[in-house]
């Protein structure tokens, strides 16, 4: 069966498993006080060319509810976001159960109209409201579209001007980075605090949160502590994303998965429900066809209709030629 | 220099690394929907002789804190335990953060003082005060100590008599049960929720809570989401422990880590400050004579005083013999 | 200058500041275990002809917030509500963070779609999302609509179809039941728990909370004391609330605002943009006709446009003929 | 039978409810928005001879809550304070429920060990513990001691050398000021933040929350919301709390309550338990005494033992010659 399913879907890269094996010997310091941690430290305010702080978090829940809280000092602070965010469909609530509310902002598609963010501002007028402190976007979104650089600049700056934060959830930034053209230096020049996430590119857990706001770096550990997110052996994840981070091993394993995203909607393109840009793929299938396909691809089905649904695919940093060609080819016969 | 400090300073166990790579062809199905954890959930039923259900968590305190917010379902639910406990010291106040009050529980050491359960839960009187709920202690405790089973079996008939939880941090449960000569059967016959961990003997990372009473069991999936424990790549964590479950494969690494101390302790024993029963050893020396060693041997100073001090030596899954033999010599040539 | 921009602008009803009077010679046992209380317990139990548990509580949020966490045990256990509540826009996030997430329900204007419960609730599919808990409305609405006794029995019945609770918010549930024309014991046949507003009629402070079902019952004064809503003199709002039972005193109030609303409406009714059922109207006036009138009357502008805008007026318990006669003198002068 | 058992048995003095009566006529803004908490602002101002913001809020331990949130803005922030206090022992768990830890302080009976204050901050030294952020103090204490001007600059300076804050519990604050001599001038220039009470000196409910520290008075409002203390009748708060510092008239009440316990001692000195400073006495009496009296006077048992007890007795602002002199023959007879 191949699967499409998502990209966490493999234990790691192997490479990284291989790593690990050739530190294993070695001794380290618990909870980031390590000289592998010291290094990717280092080699992140290197990549982003500022004086950013960072810290490897297991998942990307917990890394938002902790980055968020930092930045929500208020108990009455909102975040702003777009409804499909992650963090208001599919973290369970996490975020409200942390104490704050999501307050919603206009939409195109999954991206956020820029145009209407002062507007929703401005309609928070006093105490018996919330105050809007966070804009949160994801990069790329949650239907795989990735924010431009002007496009992101220019929210940064609408955030500045109403003295908001923004954050970007990184879970597939390295997608975004492979799609948009940029560097990590641009999105560190662009938001106050992001992640880079590990666990959906080859990680067998892991993301890279990175602090560039001076203002959220103070005591940042106590906060990991006291949320739940300070893993103790720290060191490993340091040195999972030393490798990930050096050569840009992380940005070969995206492209991998964005060129073989290209391949299968060449071929399928006259099924795709929404543009293709980084490596999700929505397709509209009639019932009958997506039960014939689905014990020979494994593939989410992400709304289901009477006669016909929309289909996700999921290319993978592993994602293999044959993998490919041969799903286009169970698709093509039954389309 | 050796590193006897504690025992999570090391990667992992390389055969559980070598485990991995072995398994990295295939796909696995996210969020502990995949057939590794079916496997381990069934083998820990057949461990522990009972209906349990088992998750793997990334590590301690989000163990701790996501257990116990289980088993205290209203806001003025306390937890009892000793004052030394791990989740009141050295979480950064993680349970309160979580909302929920912790009071403390006379102690013998670090361990419970049986005798006095009932009086401290009898002067908890009315609404003004909060309603003790769960009996927290950790087996083995802060200090290296082991409950014998015996004791186990009281404090739980106490817990059941008084309509409380009784929670095991298992954090060092594989030094527990090597040392106290019981099974997770025993265990999981003795409390109402428990985990094994992982982190502290061979794993990069991963606790696996079990949960034995079947009040506990509901929705456990959601709470696990809510409150950011659950890892995307369950699949690993599954893995992980079915090889760690499989052939007592654990119980062999924590008999090392305690055959070492006791040969460390019968060469030092002068110098104890408490009886050794785990992996854990207290030891008085002078600040001069520490100071002469501490860049040979990497230790804890558990407690600093104006003449002599106390540390912490820890040995670990992957103490050797020279290891230990090095160290006694250096410690003898000082003391 | 006459006041119609809020019904909880007055100190309270005269009478019920001579009876708190006649009452200050005797002395009460503190936190509600006065007889005051017990003798408003069995009135409340008599009234709704149900063996329910009431407790006074000093204002509207806090006893949303507090009934609601008695709801909602589980932290991604969810509340379904219209867009337009009070809870969702103008209590400051106070339910989230009292750590809940409020979904919404479509509605028609300021009340609950039937039709779309059931659906909503079937969206909320797995442990990624929050679990509708609780389906929240209030009555009369924030635009003073009013649900009929048999819209409140089908929502009520698709609540225990879902396993779902419901909760009534009666800030202004006297004015429901003037215009509905049912009593409290139909409420407390609709309802798992509801509360019967005093501030917003003639009370200095003071909701009364009602807890019909009995799952809901247990410990509730402990979560009160926990949750910052038990008054040290619970006897003050017992004795007030004795007295505004009594004879039907509070319907008497409502009464009179209803009456005041309706000659106001009568004289005014071209410009009205929804239907008056309660003590609220809503009006159209062109903004040079609002600068004209609002040094003469106080009232709310509800949403200002650019050419004509919508002002609110409300009526109160001690609304006068005068204040109305005067109040439609006026707008007539300009609109 | 003469009520001894505390001061929060009358709904109010009738002075105050004649003022409200006499200015039940007007109308007023809510939320606090009104002129007679412009006035009481101003007022507060003038007494404290300082620019400080101050609150009306319903009760102790929803003012001791929410000023500690305003506090601690940090999860992993601390409050010290002696075991004995209120917010650790007779509120439910609030304070862990609002999210933060307890830590204790040494204590000389009811007081603060001035001594060991730096000690114990000192013992909290990285990210896997709390971050002690507040000292809280009571004055009046649980037991009705009183701390000199001197002893609160001391700890003031203590707690500015530390970086903290330094909030006082004033639920008895004008028992403190008569006994100590002292002004709310003073009180104001030796913490960050305190409230003056009402609830226990002849309000029907009321804690003046005093901010002096400026720091803490940003956006208090949205945090009066959001925490559930904000009252939508402030302005009846207001009107009792100018009444109640005009004239000093609150100090008057707490003279009566000093005057008639200092009538009390004067004969019953042999059964005292603590030296008595305020309105409180602890005595000391047989089981069999305790019996004969207790149908006579209403007080509360302090502390149970088997052959004598420990009784509590608390005179009050309406306190009458007659009840001292009733209570002392009673007592008299059996003791």
């Amino acid at each position: 069966m191949i699967n499409l399913r998502n990209d966490y879907s493999s234990i790691a890269s192997k490479d990284v498993l291989q790593h690990l094996l050739k530190k294993a010997d070695k001794k380290y310091v618990g909870y980031g006080l390590d000289n592998e941690t010291k290094k990717l430290n280092q080699l992140v305010k290197l990549k982003c060319q500022k004086d950013v702080d960072s810290y490897v978090l297991s998942g990307g829940t917990i890394t938002n509810v902790i980055a968020l809280n930092k930045m929500l000092t208020n108990p009455y602070d909102a975040i702003m976001c777009v409804p499909t965010s992650h963090i208001n469909v599919h973290e369970s609530g996490a975020i409200e159960s942390s104490g704050h509310k999501i307050i919603y902002l206009p939409n195109i598609n999954g991206k956020i109209d820029i145009s209407k963010i002062e507007e929703t501002y401005s309609s928070f007028i006093d105490f018996h409201m919330v105050k809007p402190r966070v804009i949160y976007l994801s990069n790329s979104t949650e239907l795989g579209e990735v924010y431009s650089l002007n496009e992101l600049k220019k929210i940064y700056s609408i955030a500045k001007k109403l003295k908001m934060y923004l954050f970007i959830d990184g879970a597939r930034l390295p997608q975004a980075l492979v799609k948009g053209n940029y560097t990590l230096k641009d999105i560190a020049s662009t938001c106050d605090m992001f992640y880079l996430g590990g666990t959906k590119l080859g990680l067998p857990y892991g993301e890279l949160l990175i602090i560039v706001n001076d203002e959220l770096k103070k005591d940042f550990k106590y906060l990991l502590k006291n949320k739940l997110g300070l893993l103790s052996k720290g060191f490993v994840g340091a040195i999972m994303f030393n490798y990930y981070l050096e050569n840009d091993y992380y940005l070969s394993l995206a492209k991998n998965s964005q060129n073989q995203m290209k391949k299968l909607v060449k071929e399928l393109k006259d099924l795709l429900v929404y543009p293709v840009e980084t490596n999700q793929a929505f397709l509209s299938l009639s019932n009958i066809a997506i039960n014939k396909i689905k014990n020979k691809i494994d593939f989410e089905i992400w709304e289901k209709n009477s006669k016909s649904s929309i289909i996700r695919l999921v290319t993978s940093f592993d994602t293999t030629n044959e993998d490919v060609t041969s799903c286009i080819k169970i698709i093509k016969s039954v389309a």
